[in-house]
C-alpha cells in the first residue's frame, strides 16, 4: 500500500495525515484491512510505535476501527454516521485575513525560534537569555505560594485588566527613582511580557501600510511584530551613538506614527542613545506627532558609567517606556509593563482587555511580594555582579585571543556585546558559525539582524548563561577557527 | 486659584492633570507656591488624601518640588532642564489607528465591566462566576510549587508558543474522550482564556468590514472582541433549539468567514443547540467556506441528558472548538485552548508567538499535573454535585414563590439560567433590577445582551457563587419585588 507522508509535525501525525487523505479521496476503501503495524512500519522505514500512534488517531478521529482477534479496518459507516456529508470531501484552503497572511511568517523567519531547533553545545554564548542557575527559584516558589494562600478568595475570578495596583505602583516607584521616568502609577499597564506590550502597541497606532521607524539592526521580533500588524519598516542608521532619526527620510514624516528604540543598549550593537540623538528623537516625535517605543528590554544591567536615564523623562507624553522581567527574573514568567502616555492610556488598556483580559494573578501578586520584600533588587545587584565578572573574563579572553584583529563593541550594558572581525569578510561568517558549533561553540552572527546588513563581520556573543569555567576555552576555540579561516582565505 | 479637575480616573489624578496643565499653559507661573493640602481641599471640596497625592505626582515628575521648610513650589528650572523645548507645549491628541477606535469602547461598554463596580449584595444570582470557595486551592499552590520544583531550569526560558506538550496531550485525551472532539494533540495551542483565544482567531480570519455571524443575545466579550476585530456583527435568531443560521440571509454568504456560537449552553439564554442546526450549520459553514468559533465554556457542568458531543466532532476541519479553565479551576488563572483546524494552526502557533510569545510555563506544568493526577476530574464532579443542588434549590423556590407567573429555562447545563416574567414588561425590568439590589438581591437583565432586545422580560440567574442557604431568601424577597411591580402597574 502506498501512503505518503503530508504535512508538517511529528512522524505519526504526518503518517495519519497521509492515510487519512488517502481514506476521504478513496484511495483506500472502506472496509480495507489496514497492513500490520509491523508491515508498514517495515514499508515506510519509521518506528513500529510511529505507526501505531498513526493508527490510534486514525480510530480516535472515527476513520478507523480495531476489530477483535486483530486488524484495524476503515470505517466508512463510521465516518459517514458523525461526519455529515457536506464535509466528506476535504475542505478547500479556508480563506486567512490580510493579517494572517502577514503574521504567518513571523515564527518560520524568528532567529531565536530556529534556535530552539540547535542542538546545545558546551561553550553556548547565547544572547538575550538570563542564567536560569541564578535565579532564586525557591524564593520565587515562596512568594507564589504564600501568594495564592494569602490572595483573597475574590482574586480567583476577573481582574482589573491594567494589572494588580499593588504591583504598578511599585513598578511605577522604581522607575522614577533608578529609571527617570515620570508617570503615575495608573499609567502603568502590566502585560505578558514585552511580546505583548510591542503587539498591543502596534494595534492602537499602526495602520496597516503606515511607515514604522525601526533600528536597523533591529531586534527581530519587534520587527516580526510591527510586520504581522502590517506596518512598512523604515529602517534608520544606528552606530556608535545608536539609533539616528535624522538617517531617515523625512518624506514619511506625514504619515509616520511610531518608532520603535532601544535607547539604553542597541539591540544587538549594544550603543548607548547619544543625549544629541535623544534630543533629535524626541523632538522629531513631537514635531510629526508620533509615539516612540523605548524597549528597556535589559537596562537593569550596566556596567560602565552612571546608570541612564530612560527616554520617557525627556518626552513623557511621546515616549512609550516598554519593560519586561523576562531578563531580571526569567523569561516564562511572561510578565512587563508599559509606562502609558496619557493618552493612550484607556485604548491601552481596552487593548489589554480584549487581548486577554489581563495577565494572571497570583502571579502579580508574588511579583508584587518579590519586589516589595527586597528580591527583585537583591536578585539584580547578584546577577549584575555575576554578569560584570562574566563580561570582564569575556573581554579578557578577546584580547588575549584576539589582540588587535577585532573590535569588542556594546558592552557597556546588557548581557551581550559585538565581536567585529577585521581579518574576515561577512560571508566568511556563515562557515565560521557551523564550524564553531561544530567545536562546541555557540555564536551568531550580527548581520542576520540587519536590514541592510553591514560591510564588516561581527558576531553577537552573549554572557547571559554561559558559566565562567568556559568562557576562556570557548574563546580560544573560537579564535583559532576564525584564524584557520583567515590563513585558508590567504592566497 | 482656580484648578480645574481634567481626564479620568481617581480625583488625584484628576487633579494632578488639571494642575499639569495650568502649569504648562503657564497660568501658574514657576517658583509660586502652591496652596496648602488643606486649603486646596477644601476649596474644592476634596480630601487632603486626594491633594496630598497629586502634589506628590507633581514632584514625581518635576512639575514642582518641596521645600525644606514646608510648601510646595512650581519648579520651572527643573522642568526646563530635563524637558527638552520641544515638549513643553502640551502634545496634540496623537492619531490612533482604526483598530483602537474599535478597541475603545470595549470595557466602557462591556457589562462584565460594569459590574465591578457594584456594591456586593447578599443575595448574588451572579452568572459565569465559579464559586471561589469550592476551589482547591491548597492543591492547586501544591502542585504549581511542585512544578516549579520540578521543572528543569530549561524552562524557565523561552519555549513553544504553541504551550506544554504534555498538557496538550491531556487536554486533547479529556476532549477526545468526554466530548467526541476529533483532533491529534498537536492541534491543542494553549492561549491565555478564551478570551485569547477569540481575539487571535478574529486577527487570523475577520477581514475589516466582513460580515461575522453572532448570537442574539450574544456572550459580550465575544461582540467586543468581533467588533474590536472590525467585524460587521450580523446577529442570528436563536430560540429554544439555539441559534439559527437560517434566520442569516443568504447575501453575507459570499464574504462571510466566520461564526461565533455557544452549542452546549447557549450564553445567555441556555438553549442547547439542536442537530437540526447543528447540522445545517456545519452544512452553512462548508458551503460558503466558513469557520465556526465553538465556543464551549461552561459545558463541564450537565445536569439533564446525556453528555453533548462537540459541535467540532461533525466538522473538525471547519469547527474551531475553543475551551477554557475560568469555569472549571478559577477565571484569574488566565488559561484557554483552541483545537485548530489543520488550515489554521500554523497561523494560530503564529498569531500566539505575535501576542505574548506563549502562555506562562509554570502555571502550564501545574496545570498538566492536576489533571494528570485526577485533580482536575475530581473537582469537576464534585463542583458539578454542588451547582447541581444549588440549581435543584433555585427551581424550586421558582416554582414556588412565582408559579406560572414565569418559566425558568435554559438550566440543562452551566451555572445560570433564564427566568423570564410573564407578568412584566421589559421596560419594568430596569427598576425592577434596582429595586432588587436595594433589597440585597443581584439579579441581572437578560435584554443587555441583545442586539435586537426580546419583547419579553427576563433575569439571568446564575447559581455559580450563590451560598445554598441564600437562594430561597433571595428568590423569596425578588418574587415579592415582582409582585409589587406587577400591582404598581395594574390600572
Amino acid at each position: 500500500m502506498f501512503v505518503a507522508l503530508r504535512g508538517a509535525g511529528p512522524a505519526y501525525m504526518r503518517l495519519f495525515c497521509g492515510l487519512r487523505d488517502a481514506i476521504t479521496t478513496g484511495r483506500i476503501e472502506a472496509g480495507t484491512r489496514l497492513p500490520s503495524t509491523r508491515e508498514l512500519a517495515s514499508d515506510l522505514k519509521l518506528s513500529r510505535n510511529t505507526v501505531m500512534r498513526a493508527y490510534e488517531q486514525l480510530i480516535a478521529e472515527g476513520f478507523a476501527s480495531a476489530r477483535q482477534g486483530g486488524g484495524t479496518f476503515i470505517d466508512a459507516v463510521h465516518v459517514q454516521s458523525t461526519t455529515p456529508a457536506v464535509t466528506k470531501a476535504k475542505p478547500g484552503p479556508l480563506p486567512l485575513s490580510q493579517s494572517a497572511l502577514r503574521m504567518l511568517p513571523a515564527v518560520a523567519n524568528n532567529p531565536f525560534m530556529e534556535l530552539r531547533g540547535l542542538t546545545p553545545v558546551r561553550h553556548d554564548f547565547m544572547y538575550c537569555i538570563p542564567d536560569p542557575s541564578l535565579f532564586p527559584i525557591q524564593e520565587w516558589r515562596r512568594r507564589l505560594s504564600r501568594a495564592i494562600d494569602r490572595a483573597s478568595r475574590r482574586s480567583l475570578s476577573y481582574d482589573d485588566p491594567a494589572g494588580l495596583l499593588q504591583l504598578r505602583d511599585l513598578i511605577a516607584a522604581r522607575l522614577i527613582k533608578y529609571r527617570g521616568v515620570r508617570c503615575a502609577p495608573e499609567q502603568i499597564v502590566v502585560v505578558s511580557g514585552a511580546q505583548q506590550a510591542l503587539d498591543l502597541i502596534c494595534r492602537l497606532v499602526v495602520e496597516p501600510g503606515a511607515p514604522v521607524v525601526v533600528e536597523d539592526p533591529c531586534y527581530p521580533a519587534a520587527r516580526a511584530i510591527l510586520a504581522a500588524g502590517g506596518a512598512q519598516l523604515v529602517p534608520a542608521h544606528v552606530d556608535g551613538e545608536g539609533f539616528d532619526i535624522a538617517s531617515v527620510d523625512a518624506s514619511i514624516d506625514a504619515t509616520c506614527r511610531l518608532a520603535y528604540v532601544t535607547p539604553s543598549h542597541q539591540f544587538p550593537s549594544g550603543a548607548v542613545l547619544s543625549n544629541r540623538r535623544r534630543k533629535l528623537l524626541v523632538e522629531w516625535a513631537a514635531r510629526v506627532g508620533a509615539f516612540v517605543i523605548e524597549d528597556d528590554y535589559d537596562s537593569d544591567y550596566r556596567y560602565v558609567g552612571p546608570p541612564l536615564q530612560a527616554l520617557q523623562g525627556m518626552s513623557p507624553e511621546h515616549v512609550i517606556h516598554v519593560g519586561t522581567f523576562s531578563k531580571s527574573l526569567f523569561p516564562s514568567l511572561r510578565l512587563g509593563y508599559v509606562v502609558a502616555p496619557h493618552q493612550l492610556l484607556e485604548p491601552l488598556i481596552s487593548a489589554k482587555w480584549i487581548a486577554d483580559w489581563g495577565s494572571p494573578a497570583h502571579i502579580q501578586h508574588a511579583l508584587a511580594a518579590f519586589i516589595d520584600e527586597g528580591w527583585f533588587a537583591r536578585h539584580v545587584k547578584r546577577t549584575t555582579s555575576v554578569y560584570a565578572r562574566r563580561r570582564a573574563m569575556l573581554l579578557e579572553a578577546i584580547e588575549r585571543e584576539f589582540g588587535r584583529d577585532v573590535t569588542a563593541s556594546g558592552g557597556d550594558a546588557g548581557m551581550h556585546l559585538v565581536l567585529w572581525l577585521h581579518r574576515l569578510k561577512p560571508e566568511h561568517v556563515g562557515p565560521l558559525l557551523v564550524s564553531a558549533r561544530e567545536h562546541g561553540v555557540g555564536v551568531y552572527s550580527v548581520s542576520s539582524f540587519y536590514e541592510r546588513p553591514p560591510e564588516r563581520a561581527g558576531l553577537v556573543l552573549g554572557y547571559g548563561t554561559i558559566p565562567e569555567a568556559r568562557i576562556a576555552e570557548g574563546i580560544a576555540i573560537l579564535a583559532r577557527l576564525v584564524r584557520a579561516r583567515i590563513k585558508a582565505k590567504a592566497p
